[in-house]
């Protein structure tokens, strides 16, 4: 059995559901598919998530949003009619989507979730009207039926454990099972969703509880590549890679898939295929747990900006039992997460991103390192970015790091950080910001073109 | 004014006494001596130092230990005889001797301290007089009449900030003062000593006490190398380092001076130079606090085994608020000082000290760290070295990352972590201990040898 994800852009008008359709048809193990929101139909279109966004903000504030409210079904409307579909299933939207909106009495960030999800929802029970209208025995599953539970955390649920023997029972059903993703209920029965994009994660939990044989993530580009394309032309594609890998490339800007979405099927071990429903013939991406290091020991390139560092230095650091436990409780205490610590012996740099760290908090947790640690010195460095490798097979390579920073030396790129763990995936640097293109482009070449 | 510090193997015997007394004859502003206790006069010898252990754990579970005793005062006899002092310098040595034996209502700790301190107290008075036997007017002070005020930390002791005041008044003596080093008084008036080696820190602190224009550190070495001599034939000689350089490659396994005794000098900014008794015309090695890097980015290559790593590895522990701390917390409540913390994206490796770590220990920390953290995976992996390649100019300096690395890769030696934080001082390579000096040697090969 595959449980089958198809994204916004999979669902954005009725070309792209009948190619949903037929990807369904072709492979009679697709019994669970999971839905977006319809997404873009051209570059300058909006999605229908941030319609019902701007709709639920402007009908709690001043109880009415008519317009916005017939932009939204305009999308699905375009959709049925162009399907040739029964008008009443149109109907069943405007209803839902009016009782929604009426539902004022609970916090605006309920609200917001309530209408943010039924995009996902009705896309679903539109999808399940055009697969039965196609001749498939299909049914819409609603997640408060299927049991999908989440924590209470609105906008950015986590599933609860209980979930899973719920839904494992959705394998029992004899059609088509067609889930909205990206929300659940609380054990309260209140509507929450997870972070935007948070579809993935509904997929991936599916195939977690039905222990399918794959995951299939639907998306609008044909696998994941070796380095971002708009970098490098014509990068090389990955056909495969290990659930490491896409975590680390994740991290490091890949937006193929929710950073959040791997670990269901992780946990479980299911393979996760990524595809485009746009050429379903090409073989797309298979994540795994295990796979053998066959072109080299790197897999990938990536990079993110939005970092900063706060130096520390105190002479003698280095024997003072619970120092950097300290530093750590001072910034855990101030609400920040932090990325990294590289460290010398008198001195140690924490890499944090920088959207948390505004000047007015820099100047609070720079005074307290600098009296309650008594340092010798504190500074802070902006405009970071982490370029990674990452591959599996650097494990038992050796010359991976003589290569990396050759690559650096040779685009003339000052290295502000190295960092490697004992785990060898990946190989992270620090740069700034403005080196960091150049950087990644250097890399791929070093890696990649000299075969 | 100098402060300058002899160490054990300038003191051993009557000749190295004569080396001594025509160093500080050569240039008047030697106004302040530290001593250490005689130390070996040939390979298999024994220090006086460990000569003074012996006896004291014999005499205080005992109650007699007049052959060890008697092996002392030879040392100093010896000495006395050779350079022609009167006998009751002898007489006041081993008065000073069986009081300290008598005094057995103290702890062991205390009682082994005050014998231990007694090596560099006898020969302090034995160096007075034979320098006023040379015709300089030269005065014995002892600590408890200077106020050196040091922590009760027995065997362990650090200075205490009231000593600085009390020592500035050294300046005003007429004559030379003669100083014995590694020890100094509880402000309750008890005898307690440094770690093993603290004749260093002593002269280091009367240096800054007296804001000296320049502490010299007598030793049997010319300067320092920027490699281990036995690793290297004929090394290059580093002429002048940084504080900050020479602390990283004290770290490194540079055992020229104590890692405790950099710190007054730091503080106050005063220069600190090694020189070789046995050839005093010879430059030596100066460490101040800047320096222009003229030889290139690196000044020194140093490694140093017995180290572990803790790997610890948990799927979306990058988004885990307070995972590092809570790691770090549980290593501190377990008595366990650390390293370095190289990280992944989920996973982090602690590096740490191999002595403190037993397989008791082991089992007990990675129990707490299964289970506390709920981490997927936990590996402890141990013989390793940390190899440092240590210098200012690595700031600066593009490329030096990678003409490491090629080191590494030259010598095959499999890099298990990279180190480096913002400072720049210095880059730090974990590698299994058996390829530690394979690759000191490429290092070197890389950085210095190919001028």
């Amino acid at each position: 059995m595959k449980v089958s994800k198809f994204g916004g852009s999979s669902l954005a008008d009725a070309k792209q559901f009948r190619k949903v359709s037929d990807i369904i048809k072709a492979d009679n193990s697709r019994k669970i598919v999971v839905v977006s929101a319809p997404g873009k139909r051209f570059k300058e279109d909006v999605k229908v998530t941030d319609l019902l966004i701007n709709c639920a903000k402007t009908h709690y504030q001043s109880g009415k949003s008519d317009d916005d409210l017939e932009l939204v079904i305009s999308r699905y409307k375009e959709i049925a009619e162009e399907l040739g579909l029964d008008s009443g299933i149109i109907d069943v939207i405007r209803d839902d989507l009016n009782q929604r909106l009426a539902n004022t009495s609970i916090t605006e960030g309920q609200y917001i979730d309530s209408l943010k999800a039924s995009g996902e929802d009705n896309c679903a029970k539109l999808m399940a009207e055009h697969l039965r209208n196609q001749g498939l025995e299909a049914n819409y599953i609603s997640p408060k039926e299927a049991g999908l539970f989440l924590s209470n955390d609105y906008g950015n649920a986590h599933v609860l454990q209980q979930s899973y023997d719920n839904l494992a029972k959705l394998s029992e059903n004899a059609g088509i099972v067609v889930f909205p993703g990206f929300f659940g209920y609380t054990p309260e029965g209140d509507l929450v969703t997870f972070s935007r994009g948070g579809s993935d994660i509904t997929g991936s939990i599916l195939a977690a509880a039905v222990k399918a044989d794959l995951y299939e993530n639907f998306t609008d580009v044909d696998c994941v590549f070796s380095v971002n394309p708009s970098l490098v032309a014509n990068p090389k594609a990955i056909y495969e890679l290990t659930y490491r890998e896409m975590r680390e490339l994740s991290y490091g800007g890949f937006s193929v898939l929710h950073a959040e979405a791997l670990l269901p099927a992780y946990k479980e071990k299911i393979p996760v295929k990524i595809k485009n429903t746009n050429n379903p013939d090409c073989k797309g991406t298979l994540i795994v747990a295990d796979r053998s290091p066959e072109n080299g020991p790197v897999v990938g390139i990536a990079s993110d900006t939005g970092f900063c560092s706060i130096y520390v230095s105190k002479y003698l650091m280095n024997r003072e039992i619970g120092f950097g436990r300290k530093l750590l409780q001072i910034l855990e205490e101030e609400g920040l997460s932090y990325e990294h610590t590289p460290s010398g012996i008198d001195d140690i740099s924490v890499i944090l991103h920088e959207e948390q760290f505004d000047s007015q908090t820099e100047e609070k947790v720079t005074n307290r390192i600098r009296t309650e640690l008594e340092v010798d010195d504190i500074a802070v460095k902006r405009n970071i970015a982490l370029v990674m490798i990452v591959g599996e097979g650097m494990r038992q390579s050796i010359g991976v790091a003589a290569k990396a920073t050759r690559a650096f030396e040779r685009a003339n790129v000052n290295l502000d950080m190295i960092n490697q763990g004992s785990s060898e995936v990946s190989m992270m640097f620090g740069v700034n910001a403005n080196d960091a293109d150049r950087a990644v482009q250097a890399l791929y070449k070093e890696f990649f073109d000299c075969n």
